[in-house]
């Protein structure tokens, strides 16, 4: 199989800089597209939907760092250690990141967002409209450490 | 911002080898990990997710016949054009998928799932654990045509 070239679509513009893994509930921040390669005609339609989801290159991670066996999450001794692909852990193949976030607005190529865990200055790879339907079909299960890991991800910083 | 480069991680292999748009719900397909950059460790603990998210290449989509602008989904006239980032349409830039599909079993490097919606020999570039908090956040909304377009993307083709 070869290599695939990804190039950026657009850019995240956000308040926050460093990449901490929590508290990103009520985070506003603008995902800009790339001019060059768009008009606003890319983005007709979107603002009928509610919430986005988002590729991400995760472009601060050391490609040296990056982690293919198991270990445990967030270095958590506690928790069990878990294989690369059992986890959502930045240092992994190909440092690609998928989130969901809420669409708040269209403004020409900007789109401001809530809750898009991606730091400022993140090269955005695609935008897809979230449809229900896309949603895991049947009952979802996962273990209880994930559930522990994920207590104050989308909690809002001010309570 | 710079070009990304991305190296698959694995491949599908399942028994649909043409890209049709419907009836995935009941298709079992395996991904097979590439034993070259990977390890049974790197998929220790995955059996514990009932859910993957899934992010593949459309290989088979011609890069000449990329969209960038507003079009109808799927053709369909009686549905407004929406912009390439308003639609899920498999021609987009970088031409990057993304679902989500039950987790059957792990063997060695090999998952068997179902209701992944991508055809024999599609370059998989990650695999991440679904987590329950990481799905949309408050009321999710979507046009009319999104619904109808869903009617029978995951039905089973034997009813």
């Amino acid at each position: 199989m070869d290599d695939v070239m990804v190039r950026p679509v657009g850019i995240v513009r956000g308040p926050r800089t460093e990449p901490v893994d929590d508290f990103w509930g009520g985070e506003i921040a603008a995902i800009e597209l790339d001019s060059s390669q768009f008009g606003p005609d890319a983005l007709v339609g979107l603002v009928e939907f509610s919430h986005l989801e988002v590729l991400f290159h995760l472009h601060q991670v050391d490609p040296t760092q990056i982690q293919t066996g198991a270990d445990h999450p967030r270095g958590r001794i506690e928790w069990p250690k878990v294989g690369i692909f059992a986890r959502r852990s930045k240092a992994r193949p190909n440092r690609l990141a998928l989130s969901r976030c809420r669409l708040l607005r269209v403004d020409g190529l900007a789109l401001t967002v809530e809750g898009l865990d991606a730091i400022d200055g993140t090269p955005i790879l695609d935008i897809k409209p979230y449809l229900i339907e896309f949603g895991p079909r049947g009952e979802v299960r996962q273990p209880q450490w994930a559930t522990e890991m994920m207590r104050y991800y989308y909690a809002d910083r001010d309570g």
